[in-house]
């Protein structure tokens, strides 16, 4: 199932459906409840998308793929987590806002994974049972906001460093994703979810060892290697085949039209 | 006006409350809304307190208060910040449950400051006007999971390392904070506010610098030199004078009794 966010004829309420082709079934209530229908349909052309989703918590896994060319290392004993704030997140063609004094940002395309239920000590084994579905994410980071002593938190927290969408997947195989990124075109990253070193069940387990995972969480799983800095005027696509293509422009204010 | 979220009888349903002295006036609707009376009233000797708000975001500052007999550094480019998930967030005597593998976590006793309004880009004069109110906090962290490169999140973000209260205190002068802590009656920290190296007015604008700020953010100001570890069966209260008193208990799990 494929379910989207969306405003529809210039309104600035966003609506919830399901995705049928090019026809949206707009549901009613909690994307975790029973999702009733209204009854109204819209088609895709008509519709503007926002993030599929807003989220509860974003957790994000830092080094978690090898650098090109070198061997996959064992999963480290503590991983590098890092959470991203709610005002990180914008929709697809949304603006990604550079901040004062700073010239590049660095994209990193990502599955995002969805939690749907309330989960805690996790083995691996059971990871996938509290999966929900999967969207695109975008994780920008002004690299030079990052404190010396390896805190990433106030360059990974800019509002609009968390692209998301186009759409939530429900029915997909993550450990086969490939993730990928253009940069005004050209291919930027291009690999596969098995080069990952902490495999994506093993990193929601991990998570579920320290905190309680709510409906809403979402973990961003970790970029391939290619990602690069982007600057004001450049288009990012990051892409994953199954689930979509998510393209945002990067702007130095949003006064700036794309 | 001091603000409480509490238990009555035995209910799991929690409720707001205005504090008067010893009597509870009941409230409805949101925290930062107006605030309907109920007409309900309670006694404090027959309520059971809560943590006074569930925040949307927390987020702390790390290394705010210069080590015992040094001189205050300047303040930092880049400061440490870090954000707690929301499952950390426990009330008044909540036991706070040592992560496996953990035989020491350390408390640190802090100011707590509530946004009440919606902000981006504040200057430092303008920060008081966007805080709704105080409470105080204990910032738990289990150091042996801070990954080696600097990133606290993990140790940061454990269930229950986050107890908040006893209540909101709207009328507080945080310049002449005092802050204390005691593990099991006996004084670990007590300095004041005027210590830290980045004040709170200058952190909120640093903070709203980076992220739309809105009601129920919690940021963490800091803690004071003398932050120890604490084992099973010890008692630490954060003590801010003019606020309150937040005692919790640590345990090694929810079962053992307090």
């Amino acid at each position: 199932m494929k379910l989207i966010r969306f405003k529809a004829g210039g309104e600035a309420e966003e609506r919830s459906g399901i995705l049928d082709g090019i026809r949206i079934h707009e549901f009613a209530g909690d994307l975790f409840g029973d999702r009733p229908l209204t009854g109204e349909t819209y088609f895709l052309q008509d519709i503007t998308l926002c993030a599929p989703l807003a989220p509860r918590h974003i957790i994000g896994i830092g080094k978690n793929f090898a650098a090109p060319g070198t061997a996959k290392p064992d999963i480290p004993e503590i991983p590098i987590f890092f959470f991203k704030p709610l005002g990180t997140v914008v929709g697809p063609l949304d603006p990604v806002i550079l901040p004062e004094g700073t010239d590049g940002i660095k994209f990193e395309s990502e599955l995002a994974v969805i939690i749907g239920k309330e989960a805690r000590n996790l083995t691996a084994d059971e990871a996938e049972t509290v999966i929900f579905g999967y969207t695109v994410a975008n994780d920008f980071g002004a690299i030079n906001y990052f404190h010396p002593e390896g805190h990433w938190t106030v360059g990974k927290s800019f509002d609009t460093f968390c692209p998301l969408g186009p759409l939530i997947e429900t029915e997909f195989n993550y450990r086969e994703a490939r993730i990928q990124a253009e940069v005004n075109g050209v291919m930027k990253q291009d690999d596969y979810m098995s080069s990952a070193i902490m495999p994506v069940d093993r990193m929601i387990a991990y998570v579920s060892g320290f905190m309680t995972l709510k409906p809403g969480d979402v973990i961003l799983t970790g970029t391939p290697a290619g990602a690069d800095f982007v600057g004001n005027g450049d288009i990012v696509d990051a892409i994953i085949d199954g689930i979509g293509r998510l393209r945002n422009p990067v702007r130095i204010s949003k006064q700036i039209a794309y």
